[in-house]
């Protein structure tokens, strides 16, 4: 566990499946882990004493791309962990990974990369992100 | 139908259950009849030339209060409408209620009210509806 | 707090504010309250010794009748409590009433009542809640 | 547009943004486009003359990859098309890429791909896909 001053890498958020994240199937909708994993991604930056969500004004964090591999299906009431890692930064973006895991079976793989964002007049251009955000993070070992 | 320019007191939506808003259950999440009763809600107000949600800054319309009940349930792909009537306005207030049918089935009964506000630094103050936009709706008859 | 074996008639759920769960006005869409109330009452059967997901074949819980009543809005990365107490049972229902606060501000009221049913050729009728199930909760003192 | 009873490589959705489904940072939250592109999915299967939700017991289509890159966002009330393409199939899988298109300007790009399964005992085991389903796709020109 890093100290509390120290840049980050990596987060995991241990969850339970609700009922309405289940479909008709049986099992979550592909389309929810991308919920989870942005969450463990908004758990990782309070835990580096940020928050996403309250950023500067005009500030953001859209998402450019994102991914998800299924291996095994989640069902009601399941307990699992989100994983999340930072893989890479370059000036404006920042590139997670993602492993979602029920005890000791693989349930899907993940990615998700961000970009830094100014908003004026209603249109979002890509900036630097700023350095009091940027210095909070480091990339994961072994990336 | 009404003429274009008169003031609406209803409106019907056709629409199709999607494989996500069902549960494991099989039939829709019970949450999901309040997105149809806001769907139906805006599409009213489109027909009425407005948008309930590109309004003037700062003038917003919050639900206070809403419930349904459940007389049928809703699978996958189910074709169903969505009738809703405004069935009452105050000052600051406006009321309605909602109907789900399935062929002539009634499936749920729903209401919901909504109070405009302005936003003040963060803060919400109910405020008498603009006459632009209360003129444009009418109790539906036999309320 | 009852000992391991009473029956219950109340839970209180800590739960955090999903960017995921917001709108674009800024708070949490009135439907996810809905969702809110659903996983204080499925911690409140887990509390029970029962899981009301992963029941009997064929015996199910849908929900017959839902309200909530909006006082305050709740916005990302809020915490709040999520209240659910048993107020009524009858032979083949069970009613709610649930508080979401923040910390001393009361942010809703809701209502929720459930129905037993056993599905039989893809139709529900209602039926006694079974003993084992009805005996696990009791009506909360002063209702 | 081709005869009723050839087989199908494509489908062009029109829909409007729900108020639901956006966030607080004013735009549609990036796990909906999954939801858009099943939309559309399930559609292009209803053209074929199926029904990816009503199959045979015990035959479903989970997802096994899926992916989106984001290059402007919608915004509440915007109309978009969604346009999903057969790009491959081999014996137990089918492959998906889905364009959404607001006007002239590219939205988000996406792919999916489903594997055919038989459940028995709650396991899932990819088969063949049936060749009464398999013969109602083609996979898209220039693929």
């Amino acid at each position: 566990m890093a100290t509390a001053g120290s840049p980050r890498s990596e987060y995991t958020l241990r969850r339970r499946v609700h009922f309405y994240e289940t479909d008709a199937a049986g099992i979550v909708h592909f389309s929810n882990f991308f919920r989870y994993m942005e969450e463990a991604e908004h758990a990782l930056w309070r835990e580096a004493g940020l928050s996403i969500t309250k950023r500067k004004a005009g500030i953001g964090f859209p998402r450019i791309a994102t991914s998800f591999e299924y291996h095994r299906p989640l069902r009601v009431e399941d307990e699992f962990d989100v994983c999340i890692k930072v893989v890479g930064k370059s000036e404006k973006t920042m590139r997670y990974q993602c492993v979602l895991t029920k005890g000791d079976e693989t349930i899907a793989t993940g990615s998700l990369t961000i970009v830094c964002v100014s908003t004026v007049d209603g249109q979002m251009k890509a900036i630097p992100i700023p350095p009091d955000i940027a210095s909070r993070f480091t990339v994961a070992a072994g990336q």
